[in-house]
């Protein structure tokens, strides 16, 4: 545990370390490039609505060693239940092992209570078994298949 | 085909139908209470968000025969892609098999498309593999797992 640990809202500062985040990473860099300007969109349109939540972990100096995005989205199935998304979870590759995720997760977790969510969801790779028996470690069911339909290249802004 | 087919914005006074539609579904029926208070505020929840779109489809007599909700999400990850995902997609089942789900995905993708999603993204339930393979069809890639936290009773309003 580190219990110096802190985790806060993203600030547009913080948007260079989260992009490195997102392509340190076996998946992430071959999809990412840093210095693209559809970055600073995506961090303004995040910031903006009220139902995203970009989170950053940050280390004992202060600099972003782990991120998450959460999504809260109204439906009505369940009963009219609250869903809380996770996205884009990722951890320097320098805090990986040591416990960060899962305290990261329990933040998660609280957040969405605090929110009223019933349900919590997530999509992992199927090339990351790792990451799912985390998952499963924290009570995630994978009791749905996640498809993915690429739409091709989004525009700029 | 329908060449009758209409797709329009959900309006309050379709929610009772909207609810049976969930309701009537093999995994619906044991997660739905029609006549719930809560169904009233997600309505009101997903109506004032914009990045939300809850569709439904109507028939020959103006009557709702299929419903679907869009989130369009943006993140920073694959660049600053915005993700359109499809969420509650129900057909009455006097319907099913004709041809109407394919319609409503077609809308819904190019809704995501006119919005200038890179991805759309669902999970489907691992209990239905007829789903699972109309989505293939479409196009859509089995790659992620779909993980899901029940966090409980979530509350009133």
């Amino acid at each position: 545990m580190t219990p110096s640990l802190r985790i806060r809202r993203a600030v547009l500062a913080d948007l260079p370390a989260l992009v490195a985040l997102l392509a340190d990473d076996a998946l992430g860099a071959a999809r990412e490039r840093p210095g693209d300007p559809r970055y600073a969109a995506a961090f303004a349109a995040i910031d903006r609505d009220p139902n995203q939540l970009l989170a950053v972990a940050l280390g004992d100096a202060g600099e972003p060693i782990g991120c998450l995005q959460l999504s809260f989205i109204p439906g009505l199935s369940r009963r009219g239940a609250w869903r809380g998304q996770i996205e884009s979870v990722r951890i320097a590759a320098s805090h990986r092992g040591g416990g960060l995720g899962r305290q990261m997760f329990d933040w998660a977790i609280q957040e969405c209570r605090s929110r009223g969510c019933g349900l919590m969801q997530l999509t992992t790779d199927k090339a990351r078994p790792d990451a799912m028996r985390f998952y499963e470690r924290l009570g995630f069911k994978a009791s749905h298949e996640g498809m993915k339909l690429d739409l091709g290249e989004h525009p700029a802004g």
